[in-house]
């Protein structure tokens, strides 16, 4: 299998797929059609069975799809089945959405730390990890190495932090702060702000 | 020129120009070489010079940029010269921050409705809009057209909720929820959720 040849846009749908799939499984379902997957998903049957045919044989046309089979198989493929260390930068804002969302629907990630530059927020808790003075970022003793940092602080401090997060070791940074990252190769970036999206939307659609 | 042939990663990127030139203006400049620029900007200057040059000739080696000239000509490409109306579904949550972005990073935004499920929150104003009842959407009698819904609800209510925004004329919805929608055709939607980005991320970092 060649993982790097399946489209972005199919491996963004797998997290949804995996976490529609777990609710109905919670919800005391064991095996489901095509149809009524498709139908919970929202989306076509004939989509659903392209994207996983990008990594098998997951169901045969007319016979039921095993959800804890399913959800297993798209934690593998989806590197869930282990742990990634997050650390979060900006607590104040989206900051805390962000931590309910990764408590809810994806398995495998522990926040290991947590800074923000609010002198209300430092020294709160969240999910068991004390909120760190961002400027401590550089110097702060890690007791396990971060894979992914988040970063949710404003524009003009995302770069110094997202460099200082690189110097410590993250591999993968989520920015929601509405500036360009210039990092080194081997990191990934993944820009996710408004601003870039209804930029792009508004450009698509007057462009109709 | 075609626009339609413009790479989406180049378009994504033009709202971010767009801000971070109009803070530069806002601090006292008026032109800045390709090289100060992109220390701004956080990219290389060839990537700034290989974005703009899909939009004709802005600048000219060695020669600074005119950054008024710029951001009209952003303005005019991304097609906030004009007015676009939002309504928001769901403000409890990501919502308010959202709404904050709007007032902030771009021009041409006019929040039109809001709509909320929380009783703590329907009735509020927020930037001078009443919150409605989320229940009332399909029969709200619109003072404006709306072109952009953003939906920030919960993922078990957001399919309703598109369907209801498309039938009151919507024909953008950046969807916030981490759930698919199924569109008719003609419909733009950006999903923008951190589930299906987390989880390309890991699938991408696990993959290496």
């Amino acid at each position: 299998m060649k993982k790097q040849k399946i489209p972005k846009e199919t491996i963004k749908r797998l997290p949804l797929y995996y976490r529609c799939l777990n609710r109905l499984i919670v919800l005391g379902n064991h095996t489901l059609s095509s149809t009524k997957l498709s139908e919970h998903l929202g989306i076509k049957p004939t989509q659903i069975r392209k994207d996983l045919s990008y990594f098998g044989d997951f169901g045969t046309r007319g016979v039921d799809y095993d959800l804890s089979k399913l959800v297993n198989e798209i934690e593998s493929i989806l590197n869930l089945d282990r742990n990634w260390n997050i650390a979060i930068a900006g607590v104040s804002n989206i900051g805390c959405t962000i931590m309910d969302l990764l408590d809810f629907d994806l398995s495998g990630f522990n926040l290991v730390a947590a800074f923000d530059s609010h002198p209300d927020v430092i020294g709160n808790t969240v999910y068991g990890i004390e909120i760190k003075d961002i400027n401590d970022l550089e110097d702060y003793n890690l007791e396990a190495p971060i894979d992914i940092g988040i970063i949710s602080v404003q524009a003009t401090n995302a770069g110094e932090i997202a460099d200082c997060l690189v110097d410590r070791g993250v591999k993968g940074i989520i920015n929601f702060a509405p500036t360009l990252l210039n990092l080194p190769k081997g990191v990934e970036v993944v820009q996710m702000d408004l601003t870039s999206e209804l930029g792009w939307l508004v450009f698509y659609l007057g462009n109709q």
